[in-house]
Order: structure tokens, then C-alpha cells, then sequence
């Protein structure tokens, strides 16, 4: 994902709640972490996107592709265009945190204490939490069959270069390996500076041909959806509308992830359309 | 899904609130609607379920399978088995409420105004809301494909069959149909009584062979995955082990739904494994 880089409000209740008394813990996780981390429902998501993920990969790269799934550095949301293949070996790009690992340990010290997002505790999570995350269902059995097939599997994620090895620990440990940092691993400031992540995409371009992507952010797949010009809404229209509504499961695969990230946001007027609006009639009506 | 048949626990507390003060609204909607309904990532994923749908309803129905996707009626999640689909014309079984449609203006009235979940003020929904609601996101090109090449769309929905007018009005409204009441529109109170959807899986199964089911809960798929006696961890297995996890993408499909419903369930120690746990090193070991 993009850093575990929070919306800003979310950030500022964070600030909020340090300055007051911290609230007790909720006595059940949050409905998102039920959801992903719990439910059968959410474990059924997350193979279903690795089916669809393997499929494509596989008949792909059957057919060379002459044009990768990633944005060439001059595309636009209004003209997008992908960089073209050349005769480059064909990989996969993926993003690590709830696209190929479940941070199992984090969350639960996260909720189980009422805490709020912290970098710097994020930051010791990355150095010392390898042992306690596990694969997203359905990713391992993936990632080998795309392997297999001589396809390279690279992971781009926001977690720090300083703590490449826990991270290639936990990648590996889960069974998702090998990475291989500045191989198969590319991580926050090893390109450029920041969480943006289409200087590390450029990168491996340069490498790769790019047959596919998973992430469960948007900024997993392109920069541009993380404009901070870009409404809510109208980055739910660019991603739901063409050119882009045809990539899903066809190129760019995303994982459901309702815990964190640039997915939760917004207002009420962002979230449910005006003129989806709903008045209860009240019991009179109820006959 | 399941009759919007929330867990138990959700029901006691939303005992407790009306006997207190009710709780202001939240500043902003819940994370998990954020997400449904207001994101790009929530919209790409539906589309993405949408795509796998029709692509493998498409594939499907070229060569005809002997066996449906419908488990029969002595299966168990340990000795599960198909029913036969003979020569029965193919169609497809759909869930209504966040697999087909959003309902937008019950999640906004009940969110803005910190209501809890009721069963009355959402039979007035169903009776009353058909001009609120929208399509999924994917969901009415799929279904047009896949009507184009002459299987049946069915909704099997546990809206009350009393509704069936208004909730025929829903779906077409959405671009979603043609639904018409017991023949492409199978309600709760149509084969009998109560929630479950077996029954009525096994009228359609009578009159067709379905190759490929969608919803936002496992209960769209099997009764059995509601058993009382199944433990929260038990489920997520069940859903995520072989059989039945080389079922979602290839002929069941998962639509993600955070917002409510029977994943949104369990203890810290039922969603986090104990083997899964971190302690963090504090400031002292963040060097």
C-alpha cells in the first residue's frame, strides 16, 4: 500500500486522541479487521483476486504482450498510455502489506490496545515483525505457478531500504519468496526519496515487461490516483470508468483491504450520491 | 445476503443504544462504507468480481458441465458434492443487496443518522427505496453478456416476497434486469419460510443448471457455512481450504462487502492467531 501513508484526517484524530485520554479497547476488533483478517468471506476475496491474478498471468504470458501494464512517466488519467514491452523478460508487480502479507501481529497489537497508526511504531513493526504475519490466502499457490512459468515476481512496497532484511524475512517466511533486495524487492528510498511508487515502476520497467500488478491501494498501480486535486468521487469515476474499468482483473488485480488506506475517506456527500438520497417513511408508512 | 441477518452480537448492542442516548453521527461514514461505496478501490474490486463472473459464465457455458455449482441437498462441508445438471437449460444465481446492488440511500439514512441496524425501518427500504439504490459496479455489463449467450440471470434474495413488486422495481431501475417474481426473482417466503437460501437453491436447481453463483456472503453460496456450531476461525477455513477454496473465481463469486453481514463477526483470539502475535520493542528497540 502507499506507506500505510494515512488520510490526513485520520492523522489528525490520531493527534486528537494522544492529547485526551486514550479510549479503551473495542471489545471486538474492528468490523474491516473481522472482515479480512477473520471471515471466511474475506479469505474467499483474496483467493478469488490470486485465481484471477494466476490465470492471467499464465495465458499472458503465453502471447507476448508489446505493451506492459504501467503507466509511461507521461501519461495522464485523462490519457493514459503504458510503456511498451520491447523484447525485456516478463514479471509481475505486486505490492507487499494486505496485497501478499496479513500483518496479523501489528493489527492486533494496534486494536487490542486502542492504539492509532504510528510510524514510528510501524517502523519497529517492519524491523521486528517477521515472525508474525502470515500469506494472503491464495497468494503462495500463485506466486509459485507464476514462477513456474518463468515469469519474475517483484514486490514494490513502501516499507523503508533501511529495513530490507526483516522484510525479505517476512516476505520469505510467509512463503512468498524469493526477495531479493534491488532484485525481485524495491522499497521506500531506493530509487527516489518518498512513498510515491512510480519512480521504483520506472525502474523495473527499464528491467522488466510488467504483465501484471496487485495491490490494495490505487496508488499500487499508478501516482496519479494519489493527486491530492483529485476528489473522491471523481477518483472513484477514473477508476470505475474507461480506460482504466477495463484493467481490473486484466492486468491490474486488487486486493480488498477495508482497514487502512487511501480507500477510507471521504465525507458523506463524497460517499453516497445526491441523488441516491433516502427518506424513511416511519411507521405510518409501514402499511 | 443473509437477510441483512446480522451477527448476534450487533443486535444486543444495538439493544443497548436505544435504551441510552443515542451516539451523535460520525463525522464521516464508517471505514467499511467509505471503502463500499465511496472508493476507487471498492469500485475496482466489484468490477474486477464482475469480470471474473463473466468470463468464466462465458467459458462455461461453451462446454456444457455435467455438474452444477449448487451443492445438493446431503452434502456437508466434509463430503460436499454438486447436483447433477442433466439437460437442464444453464443459468446463473446472484444474491441481490451489495452483490448486485448498493443500497445507497438505507446506508446513508442509517449512517447520518447513527441509526442501528432495524428490521422494520428496512422493510420500509425495501417497500420504499427502489429510486435510491445503484448497480455494483460491473455488474450490469456482466449480466447483459451473460444473457447474450442464453443463460438466465436469477436473483435469490432474502427480501421479503411480500416486496417482490418493489424489488422488482429495484433491479430494473439498476439496468440490472430482467427480474421478475418466480421466475428470475426467488424471494424469502417463496419455497419456505425463513432465511435460508437452500431451499429455494434447490427449486431453481430443479429447473436449471447453474454454472456459476455471486454474492457478498457465504450463506449465497450454502447454508451449511452458517451452521451455529461452526466457530469463526472453522468458517474461514472451510471457505479457504479444497474443496471449496478452488471454487471462488472458477464458479462461486465474492463480492466484498466490510459493511455488515456474517463476516463482520469475532473475538480478537477468533481473527488473530495466536501464533501470530508481536509485542512491541518500544522507543528502546527502534534502533
Amino acid at each position: 500500500m502507499n506507506a500505510r501513508a494515512f488520510p490526513a484526517a485520520l492523522i489528525l484524530f490520531a493527534g486528537c486522541a494522544t492529547a485526551q485520554t486514550p479510549p479503551p479497547p473495542a471489545p471486538t476488533p474492528p468490523a474491516g479487521m473481522q472482515w479480512l483478517y477473520g471471515s471466511g468471506e474475506g479469505g474467499a476475496s483474496s483467493i478469488q483476486a490470486y485465481h484471477a491474478f494466476r490465470d492471467y498471468v499464465v495465458a499472458t504470458a503465453q502471447s507476448r504482450p508489446r505493451e506492459s501494464v504501467v503507466l509511461a512517466p507521461d501519461a495522464t488519467l485523462d490519457d493514459p498510455r503504458m510503456v511498451p514491452c520491447g523484447d525485456r523478460p516478463l514479471a509481475v508487480v505486486l505490492d507487499v502489506d494486505e496485497t501478499a502479507l496479513q500483518n496479523l501481529g501489528y493489527e492486533y497489537d494496534e486494536a487490542s490496545n486502542a492504539r492509532t497508526y504510528d510510524q514510528e511504531r510501524w517502523n519497529r513493526w517492519e524491523r521486528t515483525g517477521a515472525n508474525a504475519v502470515s500469506a494472503m490466502p491464495g497468494a503462495a499457490a500463485a506466486l509459485n505457478t507464476i514462477r513456474a512459468e518463468g515469469v519474475t515476481v517483484i514486490f514494490n512496497s513502501n516499507r523503508q531500504s533501511a529495513n530490507a532484511a526483516p522484510t525479505e524475512a517476512a516476505i520469505n517466511g510467509a512463503n512468498l519468496g524469493p526477495a531479493t533486495h534491488g532484485e525481485t524487492l524495491y522499497l521506500q528510498g531506493d530509487v527516489a526519496p518518498g512513498s510515491a511508487k512510480d519512480p521504483r515502476r520506472a525502474a523495473i520497467s527499464s528491467r522488466y515487461c510488467v504483465i501484471a500488478m496487485a495491490g490494495d491501494q490505487l496508488g499500487d498501480f499508478s501516482d496519479l490516483f494519489n493527486a491530492r486535486t483529485l476528489s473522491v468521487p471523481d477518483r472513484r469515476r477514473y477508476a470505475t470508468s474507461p480506460p482504466f474499468s477495463a484493467l481490473w482483473g486484466r492486468g491490474w488485480f486488487m486486493l480488498s483491504n477495508p482497514v487502512y488506506g487511501t480507500g477510507l475517506r471521504g465525507t458523506y456527500d463524497d460517499v453516497f450520491p445526491a441523488d441516491r438520497r433516502w427518506s424513511d417513511p416511519g411507521q405510518g408508512g409501514n402499511r
